[in-house]
């Protein structure tokens, strides 16, 4: 059987669910591509960090040592931060390689770039696992949304804040406390500040603007704003109403412009997302033919995002010449 | 350009909303599939009623008009009832047509069959617009979680029932009153025993039924409920305590075989299914990787089924190696 050899960049939560699906999901991915899929080579930080990866698997803090291996197929890339994501996925992409990320601060700066260079090479660039974790949300608009012209997103994409918010109005936490049970539990940064000040959501926004509009609007017009201001009361006066606050990602055309904001708003029960709860999250698309359509799921986790980028990959080894760039 | 000719079987409301969407959305159309699509014929019933069609397409009440246009591309299905429609879409078949049904009663039982035919015949059967009307869930389950081993599939697929138990919550209406007002709204037919007994989602369940797991339980082992039996009453005693009952078809793998039901649950807020209101149909999807994903969205409609037919025909045509069948 044919093998696939790929290369894994980071091996952190994300890294490690790449790493354990494909081992596990082997008979699935042979199934589907009609060959073996295997990690060949890990890149790391810390070299005498203990992990849990087969001896025959090269793992190297040296990123030419990937670019090295003969007959590399595809590099999944789940480090943070824009640089050298960026750097590391152009030099893939001019091997050869196809391409899936998780990264969408660079994504949100550099995705039509490395979009435009795999076009270049015939080469896949996924970026499915960029936007709302484990929803299928690019594809979903990429594939299945084609003929619809779709007017308007609105979203929420930041599962932290999301479940700020939740636990705030059901338990009468202060936002204080709701964030401290967010970092409990797993969900929030010990530096939170991109996810409760907007900046996580704004960059999904980007990238979910450059794919139904073929734009994005002056990073400088959107207005941005976080969760941090909202208090207690605020939230239990607006339940009392039985309006919640969601932090909402949305965008849509407003004459030849892009109108776009990431801010708390309080939505009623027949709200899209009114009904998006926890750490989840949802993106609604208005659109010409369909009318609305809500897709909702995990926001982030090892697994949910592994399936998100294994999934872009089967779909874009299947058909090579989808580079989901559809109006970019 | 290109003339991809098609034919549309039926020229009832989704017949309609498939004639003037693809005039509507041309420019679309030959964007994804650099052609142009032309509807040359309909298959009529009523040779007399007055209709919107261009002069030039050709009407028709017989079947065989259609079959003898030469280069016929496509036939688009929306007639009602498992005959004729299973002969007319072998005869497209046979003939190296794509077709595209809306049908489920006939693709609940003929499906696997017409999909082989399809696959001998390298032609794309699509059958998204059978299911949850213009949701792509068919799409999302064969092309975005190809990996991911599905256990369990959850939905409301019946938008009539859920209208009328919504209705009975809110408004506080009888079962009777509830009904009528569906009516009313033209979401329910003049003999709306399909719906609210249970059927119309059972057929739709065995079709997602077909594609998740590659077989069908029993028809006579799955239990099958309507909503014919609630009561005002029950429904208000259940939103005392923060629940709500919703019609959902489930399925899921129990040993080595499928248990399926399509009945009446009672469901508190944290289910996925709790907020799904009105006429709205909505799919949650278990899986091994992604954990759950719920898609929502209109489950009837003009535009929103042809949507689903359109999609899907793009979808196919691009990528007619796709079956659909994956599991099958």
């Amino acid at each position: 059987m044919t093998k696939i050899k790929a290369a894994l960049l980071g091996f952190g939560t994300v890294g490690q669910g790449v790493y354990e699906a494909i081992k596990s999901h082997q008979e699935k991915l042979q199934e589907r591509l009609v060959a073996e899929v295997e990690i060949v080579a890990v890149l790391i930080k810390e070299p005498y960090k203990k992990r849990e990866i087969d001896p025959s698997v090269l793992i190297t803090t040296n990123f030419e040592d990937i670019l090295n291996i003969p007959d590399l197929d595809v590099v999944f890339e789940a480090i943070v931060g824009e640089t050298p994501s960026f750097t590391y996925l152009s030099k893939a992409i001019e091997k050869g390689c196809h391409v899936i990320t998780a990264n969408k601060v660079m994504f949100a700066k550099y995705g039509k770039l490395l979009l435009e260079k795999g076009r270049k090479k015939n080469v896949y660039v996924g970026y499915e696992a960029t936007t709302a974790g484990g929803v299928p949300i690019i594809r979903t608009i990429s594939q299945q949304l084609q003929v619809n012209d779709i007017q308007r997103v609105q979203a929420v994409l930041n599962g932290t804040s999301n479940f700020i918010l939740t636990e705030m109005r059901e338990k009468g936490l202060s936002f204080q406390k709701a964030l401290e049970s967010a970092q409990l539990h797993g969900y929030a940064e010990a530096d939170p500040a991109n996810d409760i000040e907007g900046k996580d959501a704004f960059f999904k926004l980007m990238i979910l603007s450059d794919l139904v509009f073929g734009a994005q609007p002056d990073w400088d017009a959107v207005e941005v704003e976080g969760i941090q201001h909202i208090t207690v009361e605020d939230i239990q006066a607006a339940k009392t109403q039985h309006l919640r606050y969601k932090h909402i990602a949305d965008i849509y055309r407003y004459g030849r412009t892009l109108k776009a904001s990431v801010k708390p708003v309080l939505v009623a029960p027949d709200h899209a997302l009114y009904s998006i709860e926890g750490v989840e999250n949802a993106v609604t698309i208005y659109a010409s033919l369909v009318d609305k359509i809500t897709i909702s799921g995990p926001g982030a986790g090892k697994f949910p995002t592994a399936s998100a980028m294994i999934e872009d990959f089967v779909s874009g080894y299947q058909i090579p010449r989808y580079q989901f760039t559809l109006n970019i």
